[in-house]
């Protein structure tokens, strides 16, 4: 049995084990304050194009969501999001818990345009009882989305120029950023995404580190006591070393780049294979996750020898399902897989 | 210079390295579900001596904390807590955010007694407006105790009683666990633990491992749906096997116990060579953390050869400081500093 | 101008302040525990049929609607709603703000079926990774709808074995209840929304009382420790006699049902007189609210003589406006109304 | 039996009662945009002598508290309070549900100095870790105090000095203000509190009103969508003419001093009758709570003629209880009280 079921079935790139490894006895301050969170840090600025951008490591992106919206959000407030959003379905109501509402906006990809942004927020401001309802204080996207598609520059800038506009700040959730910007359709940098965001993350766990995210807050003017939130959230690691490694070894000679990128290639020859036997996809994706509609009889076929994920329910008959490649996917396992579908009963 | 600051100034074990690099390519499900973990819960219910107990991996302390409590209270209910516990100092408030009061009683050196308990409670149900009031709904203590101090089987048999007549579940925070198990003061085992509270933690972060508190569930009635309200604080890691390899490793062949003597030994030999030279103590610790009482001369003297952390200041001249030893204190160090403070000017 | 934009344009019945001045002096301890909340819930327990029934009063109810849904989740849960339920909109966020979050049903008219909550349940419980989403905790309905609409008792009746077969306690917002009780298409009595609900609210604000709503617990296990959720939520008002007397009032001699009475037979009035020229309805509500939907020119033509309150645009040209009637309407400002209606140009 | 447990055992000024009756059925819109708040409005700027301030007006002094405390902190900010501070101890951990912890100085007599917030403030600045603390973010006081007492001008412009030194918004809970006030012993106006302050709230529930207190804020940083965290908390009343009705009643020549006025010189009879009978306090109160030390056989001697509330246990024979008038204590009353005082066995 092969595993796509999801981006996180293995450990990590072993160059973070090695690293690890070799610096286990020394000793360091804890929460962050470390040297490889130092170098680290400072990569990352660098990989970002600015100076001025604060750098936080967290463990996990749930954690990292909930910590970023507390750290921007007034009592009275809530995040904009795709109805799809992971912070609106996936988090067992982490941001209610902290006592925010997620605001959904309808979504066939999983993006939300700047032109829904103004409209909600004309609306709510149109209202005479606006104060009975929770006022929109942030954005909340993600990229790759949960459905794998991507913010082309054009629409990242447009929405950027709309949140500007409602004085919204736009946080970018990127738990596959790596896949994102290793696509072939995607026209970002990384600077282009600090420079089109005021805060984002970086994410490790998904893009080969053990565990970890590392945000970005470009915005000076939510810098401020951010590690409080971090704290309070349970995500300032004693050990913060750990994320200093990880992130220092996946920002030495691009390898965060690089590898992300063997994922992406293992998907679109996946892709490629399902498309030349005519299966038909839930949403067209470009990155590591492929989500073609399967019928009870492919569903069965795979299950014995490719384990993936239920999507979405699509008819009686019919079901989209989640197959995902990782920096660690094999080409064998791809080239396994391929075959699989070649073999596959129509 | 060497550093005795905290419990957490190096990495892991190297067997836990060595398992996770020779585990790194299998493939396994997340968050929990994998079979290092499945390993690990039965090692640790083997240890307790308890089949029945439930046994869920958490990545950090605050976390675990906040998880646990916000598990077991309602809306109206508190937490009671020692005046020095880590939940009412050292969160920033995260039991707060979860929205719940942190019921302090006093403490001089760390523990709370039976008798505490239900005075509190029988104040608080004689008050005629007690309902004006936070609703006592659960004991918190840890052990050791933040000041390095243990409980006694009478003392915790004592406690527990009193909680279960008051009907509060009581939950022992196990950050430094090992280090309590093996002092030569203690007499209670991980069994007696399992049997005298309703909820522990093991802690792993301060006892070998990279990270991870092992939470351990013994009354029925609070295992409900607890992985819910781990994924809501962000405490269920993806790679859950990170966390199961590590207390599988840990947990095999009494590892935890022997490496967490070798701390509590260290301890006791820098505490020795400091009674030796009359120095006073701010508490009496037979545990990895020491207290001393230094003058500033004395603290001068110190933070050029060995890093400590300043604990509380006693009066104009003195301060408490602590010098913690962990797993990973090596002998030579251990005698450098009995050299150190053989040298000490008076 | 004549006010229809609201339900609580005027104070109250006169009854009430006659029986405030008479008391005005009368000695009494605070908080709900004098002599007239008892005689009122003596009075609410008659009129529901059960003894057995706990009787709250609090202030408002947005107020009553966090309180009740607090001290029923849990941590995790969540409260099921129709879309455009109260709580889900009008409410800036208290339910989040205590840690909740509202899973809402679409909903064409403001009511929900059992159908729709078991779908929600078993489509949750059949969920391998359920843990990351929300846990529905409780069913919130209102009677009736923000829409005017009613639910039925054979609706009622499934929609309740539905909760109780999903273990979720069903809790009806009452705000307008005395409307909804008094219309000419309800089947429901006070003893029969007793019987086929956990808690629910008669509403005072919206039906006669200068304010107040009196919560009504029917089930045992949600009866525990609720004064202490009413006094977190600020709802505990310090001269509970003031709620008690205009309970007390409202449920002397049956004065609640026949004020409300008069509040829906106006609202019939003026939606016959709307039928009669031909205007379509938002949706068909038989109670105090009407929801006509009308074209600029004939919003502007009202605007100059009968206050209505915007509801909700449909198109370009026209709008959904609020006509809402109360206990207080005077014949004379009906027939106004009838007679503005019948002259609007069309 | 004569009640002078608390301030809250009578109605309200006859006057607020004829007013009500008058304007009952005037249409009014709701939510406190109505032309009796707008005149109340205008009374209690004038009364502040200034014209900038904002005034909102609530229901009850829990929810002003936690409405006023939410609106100023961000997530990981705490409150400074006296330790004996009513939001500390009487409001079912209100601030708590909130998330935010109260951070309580110690206080003999109810009153806080600016040396202890600065104090505490330098402290958390100064740790090296503070970002695992609560950060201080406002401070709260209570004029007067919990136990009756007050601040001077000297007291509170120092204290002012400091929080506005520290950076910390000053809020002071007036729920008996008119009380202090009218002390002989008082030497602040209300312009002097409007300008000593940057929140603050005058307090109707006990002082002559049915129910609600009044808001000033007086920064104009504070003043932004406080309406918002109003609704939110459950405090906009739907009939928001019934508090600007009482408020402008209360502030109409002069009412709210000169009934407060009464309550204070009615205690400082019973008082003056306490002390010739050499009866020791519990504090020195000059306002309308006194709080005698009491025997057990005077207890018992007095809970047959005149009531009171048990304060605190002093020790084994003796305890605290307080006696308290109100603006509707009767000569006759305070006259039967001085008559029972004189013929108390010692």
């Amino acid at each position: 049995m092969i595993y796509f079921q999801s981006d996180y079935v293995e450990g990590c790139h072993p160059k973070i084990l090695e690293k690890m490894a070799e610096t286990n006895f020394v000793q360091t301050p804890g929460y962050g304050n470390d040297a490889y969170c130092g170098s680290a840090r400072e990569k990352i600025r660098k990989a970002c194009g600015r100076e001025d951008v604060d750098v936080h490591f967290l463990v996990g992106g749930t954690q990292t969501n909930a910590t970023v919206i507390a750290s921007i959000l007034k009592a009275h407030q809530g995040v904009i999001s795709a109805d799809t959003g992971h912070i609106a379905c996936h988090e067992t109501g982490a941001i209610e818990a902290a006592g925010h509402k997620v605001l959904t906006l309808p979504s066939e990809d999983g993006t939300i345009t700047g032109d829904q942004v103004e409209a909600y927020c004309d609306a709510h401001d149109a209202c005479a009882s606006r104060e009975h309802m929770v006022q929109p204080g942030m954005v909340y996207i993600s990229f790759p989305t949960e459905s794998g598609t991507l913010y082309s520059k054009e629409q990242l800038t447009s929405l950027y120029a709309s949140c500007r506009k409602c004085g919204l700040p736009l946080y970018l959730d990127g738990a596959r950023l790596g896949y994102g910007l290793a696509s072939s359709r995607n026209d970002l940098t990384l600077p282009d995404i600090a420079r089109l965001c005021d805060v984002f993350y970086i994410g490790g766990t998904k893009c080969g580190a053990l565990f970890g995210e590392a945000v970005v807050i470009a915005r000076e003017s939510l810098k401020k006591d951010f590690r409080y939130i971090i704290k309070q959230h349970g995500g300032m690691l004693a050990k913060g070393r750990l994320l200093g490694i990880q992130f220092d070894v996946l920002f030495e000679d691009d390898l965060y780049y690089k590898i992300c990128k063997n994922a992406v290639d293992a998907a679109l020859r996946i892709r490629c294979a399902l498309e030349e036997k005519g299966i038909p996809f839930y949403v067209s994706s470009w990155t590591n996750q492929q989500f073609p509609i399967l019928s009870q009889a492919q569903m069965k076929y795979f299950s014995e020898g490719a384990a993936y994920e239920i999507w979405e329910p699509i008819d009686e008959k019919n079901t989209a399902v989640r197959f995902c490649t990782s920096w660690a996917t094999t080409g064998e396992n791809v080239q396994a897989m391929v075959e699989l579908i070649r073999n596959m009963p129509l």
